[in-house]
């Protein structure tokens, strides 16, 4: 059960072209491609005929043409041609997803079109900004989204998994402030007078113990922005971390990342550098993730036990559950 | 659910030797070998004794020996010798299934066996004619067999999947007929003035367009042979496709395929070009087949919408619908 | 379904270390590691917490720490520490299992605690004694355990599987006698004047036939022992093959193998060779172990039919169907 009326990250931008890529979110099979005009379009990966996936056929202009039958179809799902026949049943069709390119992200609406506003995309501005120097990335990861969530949500894991990168040992002696605004959630603990990871050391030229401050941001259905400060008496870096986290299955998840600095500088080995750092971050978190979802796969039937620290990942999965509420009380009154 | 009192091509006679070979048909596991004598014998892959598959053991002479405690069968499935003891309990037998080597396929009877009935056996004369030179080859296909006999009863997707190979691009100008004869199905397209795949210019060193005709047979449970006739002012070729499929499971098919051809010559590098080319075109089917197995696999619910091009492949379906039916009330009739 | 109040092989000594591991054991997912002080300990694989696995944590000290949020057990289970909170909620434990090392051995005892008596660990006193070199082995085998007994209970296959090292071919002119004593199943089959497996010949020095006892003893839940005797008029030798099988899952097995012998040097070139040489006739029973369960995976609905060589396995099974049943009884009390 995943929230529908929501946006999802769905892609880079570099990943659509005329060459259609088929993936699967929250369960539905899409294809996604941009046509020659550069629209961006989302489908379901079916071709009604006879089950051929669209995703292995062909963007010609503004159409996808099957590869099997040469059946097309037009950027609103609508069929445009069957080969061999004059006339098109009207079951030929395809539905057609919302799908908008913004932040970095191109962002797709699984509910109801009629709701799709793209101005509920979480509003990540500092990829706008000159100040911010991002790089993107993505990962498949074996695990459900929700357990993707709750790592991002509680970093109280990061003196554990991250002790050889960006981990500070003494983390647990500052309190995590949680709370709730709308449908968000979001937390913030500030600590002084720590060792940084070395990786924080060397982003941050830091020779000593620091003071930090990290802010995270959770929004439904699952995106979430990290703010990582960090300071001693002669520098400060911050650095954002955001994950539209999109469920592919009720096992995996597509992992969308784009750490954005405003340090460092822009030379090949600096960037090179940067971000084969970050991504062994994520990496030493992928390999946790995969681990929970084969003790949840072996079917445990034993309740979990929650500490002082899940506050917040407590916090948005109730809200989820809520919205999950909301949608099933529109959807009953739709079919009145 | 698959027909039972069919013939399906089960192995290639170059396969059965004294080395027996354990096959899946009709989601029944087989083993099947040649005795000393010549016979070639299929039995269900199982020693009755303790779950040993007899594909795992040897023939010796007539009989075929477990791997695991030595225990002996015959060519009709009955015990022969249990080491260790002089009698044998009664159900100590397996069961044995018709077999018959016939144009170039060792052909199995899953049903009844007192209704296997050799004559019954696709007539393909061809192989049997000086004027042909076939050749045989096997796939294994991961796509359920209806999946795979769509393929070739409907050739319209050939100017789409085999464009590079054997595809005609202006075919859709040309209807197909389709007719029933008994248990028969036949289509058959006449084609003029047409490019010709670039493997069916240089096969018939066709310089520009040329006249095609298609016919194409199916009998049940589900042998298809297509005769491709091309000409042009100054030659003509002809290609037979003879290819029984049989079920192995319900999502997975064992493709058997001949090619017949009355042109070119046995030279050792024509021959291997041809084959090449031959397998190039099958494999193009292959991939997509796949494809489609995997949306069915995942579950899609939405119904399948017909076209033009269907008319042959519904006419079989039926076929099948009705043959299972009639099955099914023979064997009422006999427990009845 | 396995026997829970019995003790298990479930690693060899060596394998404990600080660096915990994962295995499954019967259905269980277990952790094992042994604290600096030398306890071994066994708990379930899974941190209370949120599903992390205990197996991918450290052991520090007495205790092994969560790899995710650094929340710490002792060797009984009880959680000693959450970070970033003084409370320990009453939940917050894992079960421990005992684990005792004994015969080259660490057996997990999988029921209940309180009945686990160590000296129930069957009796291999050969692995103290000078007189028997002794090595261990570790095999993962995809069968169910049952059938890996099997195996080992009816040797009447060692003709037909083992032709190539150590079966004696006329064994079946000879009887196996089995018989019960308590919970243990026991056979000995006497054979004179037979040709020995090659392997053997070579182990004793044998130019031409001998006369050998095999003794064979089994343990409930599933411990084997076989004593295999040869000799000729001029040397004679003992084998004994130690095997505890463990169930992983209900089609898969740990099998446990220790072989001693009382013959031949401690040369590494011996050493090596006569390791090589007793791997290969186990790998010899895997393979026919892997097809039978294969069989059985396809959900072939056919009864098995017994054979006279089945006595003791038989007994074995009976045996295994009445102590299920008493641990069932013992239940049911324990919960009115």
């Amino acid at each position: 059960m995943f929230l529908m009326n929501q946006w999802y990250a769905a892609a880079l931008p570099r990943e659509l072209t005329e060459k259609p890529i088929g993936r699967t979110i929250c369960g539905q099979a899409i294809v996604m491609y941009r046509t020659a005009s550069g629209q961006v379009v989302a489908l379901d990966d079916r071709c009604p005929h006879r089950y051929a996936p669209l995703s292995a056929g062909t963007c010609r202009g503004e159409i996808i043409q099957c590869a099997y039958h040469g059946i097309e179809f037009d950027p609103s799902g609508a069929c445009a041609r069957i080969p061999h026949q004059a006339t098109i049943p009207q079951k030929m069709r395809v539905r057609a997803y919302p799908l908008v390119e913004r932040w970095g992200f191109a962002w797709i609406w699984m509910g109801d079109a009629a709701l799709a506003d793209p101005t509920r995309i979480p509003p990540y501005e500092w990829f706008d900004s000159p100040d911010w120097k991002s790089f993107y990335r993505y990962y498949h990861v074996p695990a459900n989204y929700e357990l993707c969530a709750d790592n991002l949500l509680d970093l109280s894991h990061t003196p554990y998994i991250h002790a050889a990168t960006i981990g500070t040992p003494d983390m647990d002696k500052f309190p995590l402030e949680t709370w709730t605004d709308g449908d968000r959630v979001l937390s913030r603990r500030v600590m002084t007078d720590v060792i940084p990871g070395p990786f924080v050391a060397q982003w941050g030229n830091f020779a000593g113990k620091i003071d930090r401050v990290t802010n995270c941001e959770w929004r439904p259905a699952c995106n979430i922005a990290v703010e990582l400060f960090y300071e001693d008496k002669t520098n400060n870096i911050t650095l954002r971390l955001t994950n539209p986290l999109t469920p592919e299955t009720e096992r995996t998840t597509h992992i969308w990342f784009a750490w954005s600095r405003n340090f460092g500088s822009n030379d090949e080995s600096y960037v090179e550098r940067f971000e084969q750092q970050s991504s062994s971050v994520q990496d030493e978190d992928n390999r946790l993730l995969e681990l929970q979802q084969a003790v949840v796969d072996r079917g445990d039937p034993l309740p979990t036990v929650a500490i002082a620290a899940d506050t917040a990942l407590l916090a948005a999965r109730r809200t989820v559950q809520r919205l999950l509420r909301e949608e099933e009380a529109t959807a009953r009154k739709a079919t009145a």
